[in-house]
């Protein structure tokens, strides 16, 4: 396992973290003035801006970007829907490729059948896979916590989103790795030695006890109740060199704090807890 | 899969539906006026009554006992205190045996390391085989949903509570299955029909959307997104040809009902909806 402590240069910060309280521009020069090496930035703080600009100050802040936030969901009732949604990914993967993203994260979406569900899931990643290839972005499957599953996404456990992977046999498709969506897995070790060379992305947060909103109550490292330093472990022994990267949904106390009070707490939880 | 349809004595009802707003006795009056075939009471229903006579008359009732709710948790950070657990959920089966439960339902517990926790859960359940014998209690493992893996139940899905069944090679050992915990497993029919056998109980109640509170806002059957018809066949198609349980936790809504009330919409429900 990678030694974090004083490489913050190895860590990342997911937008959402501040909770979109400031323009993209300045969570820009935020995170790279903390030093962090790289920004996940979220499509609601980039459509409709100068992508190509944006892409621009990313890098001259010496930040990379590693991951693009997130699908528009693949499951519909009409076909004409599902359609919409994969141009619509289209559309994003190409803002992804501006950004300089070395991925766009897919959270897939679901439906009250589960089945119909999954099918359409992969049938819409199959749909992206030349828009993929051809821009240099690559896929990455976020499997969320099944608690998730009846509004949020039906592929929920690592074990799935691989045998997804394993059918639209490509490159380009991979897995995100959440921290607080897998840490409860039996399968967990197996799983993610499983996913060697698939593994694109790598988030952390924590599990806060007890859950008031296991959307928006994330906890910061350390917090909660998730062994994230054996989690990451895991993730590097299955050769994982990337990011790590901090994304925390937490509508009532991170998201209130100032975005540099934030970035000094995620510093030195990364070298302690993570 | 079976008829339901106007056979009420295939289903049961779990008095924690009730909310606890009654003693069990004039819960088990209700249960067997409105018609089902068997109940299952909390053991904070029991403890501390002559047990005996709440076994007599349930059965002078004409009910079945399908399971008696619910084991003491086993992990725990001290080895005096899973002892103690232990000897807790020894007591419990004797009532389990006085009431004429055909099971006591393991809802085994957690703690902040997993590993730690299964092994102890392995460890008590192996320490409560020679009680289960010698009484005639089966033991029937719950899984829980994933997002209880904190702080109720390190056990979370069919596939691992199989394996530890496998682990402890007695047939006195099997699961309870409930369709609000496993219904979003992507290896569900799998996990199901590997459980042939073994399935000791069967609940059902609904999972709504938006969730409000992940422990106690169940819904009924019919109010949610699980398509438990689907459920009841894959357990009906393991083998399965015990009582339909209904057990739904729901503080703000049906444990505010008149028990009578209750009974009407789970009997319409039962034949329609499961």
């Amino acid at each position: 396992m990678r030694n974090l402590n004083g490489h913050l240069q190895l860590c990342a910060v997911n937008t959402a973290t501040f909770g979109f309280q400031a323009p993209l521009r300045q969570v820009i020069d935020e995170v790279a003035r903390a030093g962090f090496g790289a920004i996940a930035p979220w499509r609601r703080e980039v459509e409709g801006q100068d992508v190509k600009a944006l892409g621009k100050q990313i890098r001259e802040s010496g930040l990379k970007v590693t991951g693009y936030c997130r699908s528009t969901y693949f499951p519909a009732e009409m076909i004409s829907e599902r359609q919409a949604a994969i141009e619509d990914n289209k559309r994003a993967m190409q803002d992804a490729a501006d950004l300089g993203a070395e991925c766009y994260a897919l959270v897939v979406g679901t439906s009250l059948n589960l089945n119909d569900a999954r099918e359409q899931v992969a049938e819409g990643i199959a749909a992206l896979l030349p828009t993929a290839r051809s821009l240099g972005v690559k896929l990455a499957i976020e499997p969320l916590h099944p608690v998730y599953a009846a509004d949020r996404a039906c592929i929920n456990t690592i074990a799935q989103g691989l045998a997804l992977c394993d059918d639209l046999n490509d490159g380009a498709v991979g897995l995100l790795i959440d921290a607080y969506h897998v840490w409860w897995d039996p399968a967990l070790p197996a799983s993610i030695a499983a996913a060697r060379g698939r593994i694109f992305g790598f988030h952390v947060s924590d599990w806060l006890m007890p859950v008031l909103d296991v959307l928006n109550d994330r906890g910061m490292m350390g917090d909660g109740i998730i062994d994230l330093p054996h989690i990451r472990s895991l993730v590097e022994d299955a050769g994982y060199d990337g990011f790590v990267e901090v994304e925390i949904f937490s509508a009532n106390n991170w998201w209130k704090k100032p975005m540099v009070e934030t970035c000094r707490v995620m510093k030195e939880r990364l070298f302690t807890r993570v």
